[in-house]
């Protein structure tokens, strides 16, 4: 069954202004890793969660599940779990992967603070395997993308309200969260991201973003 | 270098009304597969490629790039290939993948029209390998989800000025695309995406997305 799609026409000139606008708040992102301990109400959070759901997805699976986590336990289980593992990482870089020791140094040491400051911890979840026609599919990688998606558009959201973030990657820490959240098997952990507000004195390093002409080529 | 980060301090009824409108927002995105001869500004699809690029990425690598063309004899080019490969996919059912069919048969047939019709088409690609200390590293893996990301943030721009656009995988043939274009050895085709405003009389399937009930879990 088809029905019609309809997006309000908008001249050209406004257009061209809104998208100024947009770039201009979602210039002034960037992640954080401090949080003041001020509250966000729930359902907030649920908006942003239900924006995120409204994701293109690969054959529209929709493959992706948001842990969300307030239990100060749990997040104190997670964040030792990720604090032993970045200290293996940072310690015996081990796989090589000197990027992981790029990161590592944007943070002062190994410790993650922000798991357990923030109010929230989302964990962002992804379907793995799929029965089509009674056959097991794997379909970790286009859902992969599909999620990653998901989370772009979660970000804008989050910008959108003022509230603020640190995209993480759970590293090798994933199947040990998984198993406290108590994950299906057939669910794999893609990122962790830490959501509050900011806390008033935070401090972000200086990065610098490419300009636009090393980013597009015009063909 | 730190610097400190400064977000506006907002209460929490204006913060709550404003997740609700930007989700309203969102919801109205579809992927659009029909698309309005009208022109779009170049320097609105600027403004979107600006606002991707403000995308976290893993240790800032910003490993995007997002060719812009607009060239009818280029764009022909790859509908063709583009085509061609649907079409092995679809009659072949290859690689037993089902969702390829899934996929396929939201639309009449192999045929991607969008591809030539829409003003501009992007190809979101992104890096494979890095330097690091005269050594060459393999970061597939995290650039494909930092520039997933980037392009979730570039679709709520799209959706943010009125825009359409249907995110697209190239299946098997990226590395014929990239020959088109002359991508470097060290740039993998992620998506493709054709833009532009929808046609008027554009009709869209009736898809559902998930209640968020579905897609949340609190601890
Ligand atoms: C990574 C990715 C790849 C996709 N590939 C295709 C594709 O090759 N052809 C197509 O028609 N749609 C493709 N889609 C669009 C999905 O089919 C669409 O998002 C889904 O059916 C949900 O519909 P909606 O975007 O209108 O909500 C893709 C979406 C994603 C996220
Ligand atoms: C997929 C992904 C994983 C990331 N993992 C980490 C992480 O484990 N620890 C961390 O401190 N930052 C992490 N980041 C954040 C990046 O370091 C950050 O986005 C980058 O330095 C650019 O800074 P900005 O987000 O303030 O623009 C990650 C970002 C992405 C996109």
């Amino acid at each position: 069954r088809m029905i019609p799609y309809r997006m309000p026409v908008i001249n050209d000139d406004i257009t061209l202004r809104n998208s100024q606008i947009f770039y201009e708040e979602m210039k002034m992102r960037r992640s954080c890793r401090q949080f003041s301990s001020r509250d966000v109400p729930l359902k907030v959070i649920q908006n942003l969660l239900k924006t995120a759901g409204t994701s293109p997805s690969v054959g529209n699976l929709q493959p992706w599940t948001f842990c969300v986590v307030s239990s100060d336990s749990i997040k104190t289980m997670i964040r030792k779990i990720l604090e032993a593992d970045e200290r293996d990482n940072y310690v015996s870089r081990k796989k090589g992967a000197s990027w992981v020791v790029d990161v590592s140094q944007l943070q002062d040491t190994w410790r993650r603070p922000y798991i357990t400051d923030a109010p929230y911890l989302l964990i962002v979840c992804h379907e793995i395997f799929r029965d089509v026609h009674s056959k097991t599919e794997r379909v970790f990688h286009y859902n992969q993308i599909s999620t990653s998606i998901a989370v772009g558009i979660l970000l804008a959201a989050i910008q959108n309200v003022g509230l603020s973030t640190v995209v993480t990657s759970p590293l090798n820490a994933g199947p040990d969260i998984s198993r406290i959240l108590r994950r299906p098997e057939n669910e794999s952990i893609l990122l962790l991201l830490p959501l509050g507000y900011a806390s008033e004195d935070v401090l972000v390093p200086d990065l610098k973003r490419k300009p636009v002409e090393h980013i597009t080529k015009l063909y």
